[in-house]
């Protein structure tokens, strides 16, 4: 059980580093100005986002005096962050997708960040108070993501031929990682049965049908939601089974906490 | 004395390694299989070359009971390359420019293996044996280097009117960077005194006519090369001060043994 909401509350933590990260990625290169600053204020709502998971997280392992392998003695959101290796990671497969074109990362927020709003929608009523704090405080920044994102997809669906082929390129890239969000892994269904993670059968739907709205909007193909292009799906990350992408994240992330271990400023 | 040798000889391991490094960012992703070949080989004849170097350099720090920062105990070829940090690294800033396109990975190439060949020509005969052995022993190869990248320097130059604005853009990022291989740093000016090192001075205008020769039969503009086009230079490699690219080449070369401290398979 304590296993479980560890294993649970590092997955949420994970999703929320892994895609702020990527998007940091784009500090100083935005399109134009105020999307940069836009892109960079996302990335730190997960970032923090992340710290409060992982934060309480480290509270749960140092009750159980449990670690992470190679690191001896108690934890902490940097210990958790920086020194797991990459099969530790339970990330969703689609958060450590590639930046791309423009067209891409804001498919890939599109489609998590609707995710979110509706999961953090009943995660804040779990019966975990730690769990229902952090999902409260989020809201309001996800419910911007999800404004933010849908516009542009509009924009850019509706927009030149060019932005639409990107758009186009982008779904048929992405949509495949869309799946294993709604495909629970062994923790979240023992955190469903106690009410503490929200269960994701019946989101699927409600998710299906916000992505389909904005698609239409942007006249782009909505048979992708939940319709004949839905195709095959891609799964393993929430198990720590990752693309070929999560090992130079993490490098790249890492690098420091591990040049420099324990190193502070 | 020492101290100077062993900068200099980790300095011309650090120029092969990180070339070597970047060139195979490319394996799998040749443009065609026979390229894609050709540079992995020379990238495996670059790291080949570092780790005679690193373990000479080894060597003399042992003898010396000399480490590097953070690393308590002797050291060897894998110490010196995967636990120093950036600002002990003493490549030259051109071999840590990224790949770009296919001509901007030639033109790098073409740069570096015309310096190679003069500079190990010359060390072959240093009054360090060690040294000499090593470069006579590399010379074949950095001789294939030079006849591979300037057929390619030819090609691309009086190619198509695509290749040929690709080869010019890639003189335009690189050329700035080829001033530092004849700048001698104070341990390469410690050493040619002695006769351990090669004077740098005399071998630039060979290299110079060398680089004219070729940029003409591609009909590409040989002003770079010593005349009005040559601007300013940029300088810092060799002593520690690099670009920004070099801090993420180590994120992705070093991680393995950051995170497995002293593995072994």
């Amino acid at each position: 059980m304590n296993q479980a909401l560890i294993s649970y509350t590092i997955h949420l933590a994970d999703n929320s580093l892994v895609l702020g990260h990527r998007n940091s990625e784009w500090c100083g290169h935005g399109p134009v100005l105020e999307q940069d600053i836009a892109i960079t204020n996302i990335s730190l709502d997960l970032i923090g986002q992340a710290r409060y998971f992982y934060q309480y997280a480290a509270d749960l392992m140092n009750q159980g005096c449990l670690s992470i392998p190679g690191h001896a003695g108690p934890v902490n959101e940097d210990v958790i962050a920086y020194l797991r290796r990459e099969r530790e990671y339970r990330n969703c497969l689609l958060v450590e997708q590639p930046n791309g074109d423009w067209a891409q990362t804001i498919f890939r927020q599109f489609l998590f960040s609707l995710y979110q709003e509706l999961l953090y929608g009943e995660l804040q009523h779990s019966r975990d108070e730690q769990l229902a704090a952090i999902a409260a405080k989020s809201l309001k920044e996800v419910a911007y993501h999800v404004r933010w994102a849908s516009e542009w997809v509009i924009r850019l669906g509706d927009g030149t031929e060019e932005s639409r082929t990107r758009m186009f390129r982008a779904m048929d890239s992405l949509w495949m990682y869309s799946g294993e969000l709604f495909e629970p892994a062994s923790y979240e269904s023992e955190m469903a049965a106690p009410g503490i993670a929200p269960d994701l059968v019946p989101l699927k739907p409600r998710w299906e049908q916000k992505i389909r709205e904005v698609l239409e909007e942007a006249t782009l193909n909505s048979d992708f939601a939940g319709g004949a292009a839905s195709g095959y799906m891609q799964r393993g990350g929430k198990d720590g089974r990752h693309t070929e992408y999560l090992g130079y994240i993490l490098a790249d992330l890492q690098y420091l906490q591990r040049a420099y271990p324990g190193c502070e400023w």
